[in-house]
């Protein structure tokens, strides 16, 4: 049996990073996990991915806090109304209000100081570029450019002979796609959290954009989703 | 008269920072600053940078607090000893153990989410390849590749009829050239720090690489140090 390598995987608490950090197991690597308070609204996203990187035996978990509200700028993070709809069609076109200002770069950079101090050369991200909700930071482009800047940056990418490389194993999936690889390799996703504004309780909304993404996801690859199997 | 464009400066309240802030300046920016307290050992940054922004009629500065020392890895942010020399040409090849990972690209990203929030296209840095000590992140190549992954991921570099720009003014330019160029501005040295190891009261040990390079510079440019010529 071969060793296995680290890698730091970015795990929100959603359906994506964690389908994501069952992926990096699968390919044989040491995943250690990192998530964010970044001035979200809620905490249910911290406390889906503390329980998530207890329950797949995650070695390490950090969670980073950093402030993002200074700087105002997005519905997530300020006190603007996240937009709902009643179906995916609804969902507006262009960049969203949701839209938080260089959001995974920030979280890259983090993901990326960690990767050096446990010599680690990969990092795993669970962005798509399909149903994205139209982020400009979650397109393949932007994910080469990141692994450019970051091994031209970093005492890693100089002197070690493993360059870093960023996986984006979601990247051209489906919503339903991801699910279906999640099931196979028996992701829990009653554990995972995606709702952009949940009520006080945790429960999802059910019409916000990540919602409604995450149901017709469901629908199509005819599952159901055990978040909302109880309240539908 | 134009209007001026905002601009966001890094600042640490060190020579060059503070140089780069006054060539914005020049430049009819309107400079934005901002900070980190990234768990240095030692308060003294965050003071000279507050003074320097006041001092220089900054329109806001920014203070950033991120937790850098859960991941390690470095002399400033562990307690590692600082290594000391008494003269610039003991100062060991390759990278030294005062780098910390990926701080550039930390520091870059949370200015580039400042700068989205103001809609400002500038982003000055400090860097400078010539004294730099050996870190990767202060070389042309990364600024370049920093910034061309910042057009891709953001909402200003994809919607915006006006790119990012990262700045880095100082990046040729050797100490004594960047100390001329910032005494020709009007800039006061006494007001910053660039110390890695300053006793309690702030006053610099005048031995580690930062403290070596600065009295260089000082020196090649024929100009006194503010902060050295009480002690020496």
């Amino acid at each position: 049996m071969s060793e296995l390598k680290n890698a730091v995987v970015l795990l929100s608490g959603g359906l994506d990073s964690t389908t994501t950090l069952a992926i990096a197991q699968r390919k044989d690597f040491e995943p250690y996990a990192i998530s964010f308070r970044y001035g979200q609204r809620h905490e249910h996203e911290i406390d889906a991915a503390r329980s998530i990187a207890e329950k797949m035996n995650v070695r390490r978990h950090v969670v980073c806090a950093i402030d993002l509200r200074q700087f105002g700028g997005s519905a997530l993070t300020d006190d603007l109304d996240v937009p709902k709809s009643s179906s995916v069609e609804q969902i507006g076109e262009g960049i969203p209000i949701t839209y938080v200002p260089a959001r995974n770069t920030i979280f890259l950079s983090f993901a990326l100081a960690f990767a050096e101090t446990l010599e680690a050369s990969d990092i795993f991200i669970g962005v798509n570029a399909l149903d994205y909700s139209g982020y400009p930071d979650c397109r393949p482009e932007y994910i080469r450019a990141f692994q450019d800047m970051a091994n031209l940056g970093t005492k890693a990418g100089v002197e070690s002979n493993a360059p870093i490389t960023i996986h984006a194993p979601l990247i051209d999936m489906t919503k339903a796609q991801i699910i279906k690889k999640g099931v196979s390799l028996g992701v829990d996703y009653s554990m995972t959290h995606s709702c952009y504004d949940p009520a006080e309780d945790g429960r999802p909304c059910g019409k916000c954009d990540s919602c409604l993404l995450r149901k017709k996801g469901f629908k199509e690859a005819g599952l159901s989703d055990p978040l909302f199997e109880t309240a539908t």
